[in-house]
């Protein structure tokens, strides 16, 4: 057999014990505040149906499925004149029935439909599971990834929205990462749109919209201009951009500006019984409306949301929205859902930046026994076991290894506590037991070692 | 858009919100206990290069590993006429570089190489992750399974195997399943084919062997003569199948048949020595020698390990053993290994089946606030908080929906406790709570909440 050279695809990753206990923390925060809040978790396979996934994510998403070959003889009747002339994308189709999942929204959409008579509704779901898309790989963006998202479906009421946002300012409460959430709502978008009296423009407006911040008003003025925008509707944007102070004094001058339109008065009055709610609530993180937010506008049909981290230049850790007909493709009707997702390898960068993760959090066990031979370490199996039967998370190296070895392998596992117990121990019937965070080193009757290691004396 | 039927690829699953939670039950039992003895956690990712995973399971493996297409213009630089004539399965390796996992062994072998600068030997680490394999699908056998993976490696001491051994019993005694554990060697194995003059058959020795139990020595004695056994080798294994007694007398026994083996002898040793460390744990789970245990014969060398579950007739929940060289073929030479497999999917049936899970594993929150109206819903998020903060589980019934409606989705999720806040409570300054398990109703302060639903009066 030759040797390989080990390695993995392009844009995929490996994850070491380290960053997994990393990850983990991240993971179990979410996961936990999410069950608190009644979402139930489920999960999907990684593989669908092509047709399930494609036609969903538009011609760019399509192309970016990975397709899993027909497993057997899979060009068993296909003649190959067809194939050859078909192209690689028709061709695809003709020996790939399956891709693998590119998102958790679409996998969840068909769940819905598949499952409705089991499902009780609403429906208050959560999800974390990877997503593989066919991206070009490059810092910051990968082939596979975890998406972890919770959303409600089947209620159109603004509390779930609310507890959304309850969630994510919990989530990052808990996760000492400081945000700001920023809202708006898809409708209050198509106002501006119908108010310049281009309506079918709301995709270029809003994108320019987005850009203010960024590239100021000069400037999205141009863009505006060259997306085919009049002079009178960039004129008539002008008090849009003025419009400030809190999400209720932004909330009232828009009234004003849009009340010609009924998409915008609709989209005023959710904002503002979402801002009310919210008032109920006393989150801990900034939240307000921001309508140059505008996120998701190819599915997103009402609340729209987006969570920035304030200590670091990320961009978005968190997004989310209403979307009011997920399940028609599938064949349920009207049934309006809002969900949120938030972006583990972001949050993970921004902790990592920001050194927020705890340091038990990168701890593995808490006591090492040294393995001074073979009488020696039967002895400590015994202690072992004592210690593991209080809870207490403990290995016994397996090997008769030099000192120092064993010693730097506790101290590259940031394990804390390292007992020692060789012949003199042994025959004295104390356990030396060393603090490797401190260096301290002291003798104790095995009795008092669990005493010790939860550091009580 | 037309409306399509919702589906997911044969031999795949989803996991709705009960499957869920007791699938995490038992992912949660045994990850704290990896963790405990001080296992880490690695992922690896879900597609690996092809030539990582072609040839390392055999030809039939080879077939079930499923195949992602490469993406982009895949049929780019290749001869229309070189893939025709190439068979389908000559033909995958034109168009395909990547496949899924098949296990998660391979992988880890992989990974040790890769980062073998970055690993602290000897290195303990855990997997738990899907793999797929196009099996033809069948009850109780799927195309996408989870693998529960405890792995040692760089390290020869026996404390390894007594080790796992010792989580084993610990998982299934806080599981509840009762299990017997099966331990062999392969070099025992090798020593009874050479005992009988036929090194080369010991894969039909040990198979025959392994059928002593299900279908007697006659059948047995039958099948050897088949596979070309000598007529003088099948008389000179009757003597082992007359083993019995203890695991020390068996290997006893074993000891004087084949003191002619080198082989044998050693396997003789170091299941000696295994059982001897065993006795110092004092396992609750029933542990003994078996040497009709022949699994995994292609790649374990020396320790077998097989747990069955004593309640259902299942097979085997795990197993493993130990390795001697895994990770050569990806060109690290001679680092042993030893690890244990868990089977989820069947500790999950056999758990189902004797109603083994616990009831917490199966509830959502443990408060939902019944949804009157706007004004007592805005009331009662206040009380949620309250709830939440003090590390309740608890939600709002997000609309105002018909009582029986707010009941039967409060029993349908197993929610404890269900609180009313009507207009006459809101009055009263009461909250009416309602136990669902008991059936028991009363009125309360709204501070005596938390205390009501932590069980304390």
């Amino acid at each position: 057999m030759t040797v390989q050279k080990p390695g993995i695809p392009r844009g995929t990753r490996d994850f070491g014990p380290f960053e997994m206990s990393k990850r983990n923390f991240i993971f179990d925060t979410i996961k936990g505040i999410f069950q608190k809040h009644g979402y139930a978790q489920i999960e999907t396979p990684a593989m669908e149906n092509l047709d399930t996934l494609l036609g969903k994510y538009g011609d760019e998403g399509d192309k970016l499925l990975f397709k899993v070959l027909n497993s057997g003889d899979f060009m068993n009747g296909i003649e190959p004149l067809d194939f050859q002339t078909a192209g690689s994308n028709a061709a695809s189709l003709l020996i790939c029935e399956k891709g693998l999942r590119y998102d958790l929204t679409v996998p969840f959409a068909r769940y819905v439909v598949q499952h409705q008579h089991e499902i009780e509704f609403p429906f208050k779901r959560y999800q974390i599971q990877p997503v593989w898309r066919a991206d070009k790989p490059q810092k910051g963006r990968y082939r596979e990834f975890y998406q972890c998202d919770a959303d409600v479906i089947g209620s159109n009421s603004m509390l779930n929205e609310t507890n959304l946002i309850q969630i994510v300012d919990e989530v990052f409460q808990k996760l000492g990462v400081r945000v700001t959430i920023k809202l708006n709502n898809r409708k209050i978008l198509a106002g501006i749109a119908d108010y310049i009296g281009q309506p079918e423009k709301i995709t270029d407006i809003t994108a320019a919209l987005d850009k203010l911040e960024k590239i100021g008003i000069e400037a999205v003025n141009q863009e505006l201009q060259v997306k085919g925008i009049s002079v009178q509707g960039i004129y008539k944007l002008e008090p849009l951009f003025a419009i400030s102070g809190t999400s209720k004094d932004k909330l009232d001058q828009l009234k004003k500006i849009l009340q010609g339109s009924t998409s915008g008065i609709r989209g005023i009055e959710e904002a503002s019984e979402l801002i009310n709610l919210l008032e109920a609530l006393q989150l801990k993180s900034n939240c307000e409306i921001d309508i140059s937010l505008a996120r998701g506008l190819n599915y997103y049909t009402g609340t729209i949301i987006e969570v920035s981290a304030l200590d670091a230049e990320i961009g978005s850790v968190c997004g989310g929205g209403r979307y009011d007909d997920l399940t028609g493709i599938f064949g349920l009707k009207d049934i309006s859902g809002v969900g949120i997702s938030f972006g583990a390898d972001r949050i993970y960068d921004v902790m990592d930046q920001l050194k927020l993760f705890p340091d038990e959090s990168v701890t593995s066990v808490k006591v090492l026994f040294v393995n001074f031979g073979e009488t020696e370490g039967r002895y400590c199996l015994g202690l072992l076991s004592t210690l593991l039967s209080a809870g207490i998370s403990a290995e016994l190296y397996p090997d008769p290894a030099k000192m120092k070895k064993q010693l730097s392998y506790a101290s590259a596992r940031h394990i804390q506590y390292v007992v020692l117990v060789g012949e003199n121990e042994m025959k004295e019937g104390l356990l030396t037991v060393k603090n490797m965070f401190t260096g301290e080193q002291v003798k104790v009757k095995p009795e008092e070692l669990v005493r010790l290691v939860n550091g009580k004396r």
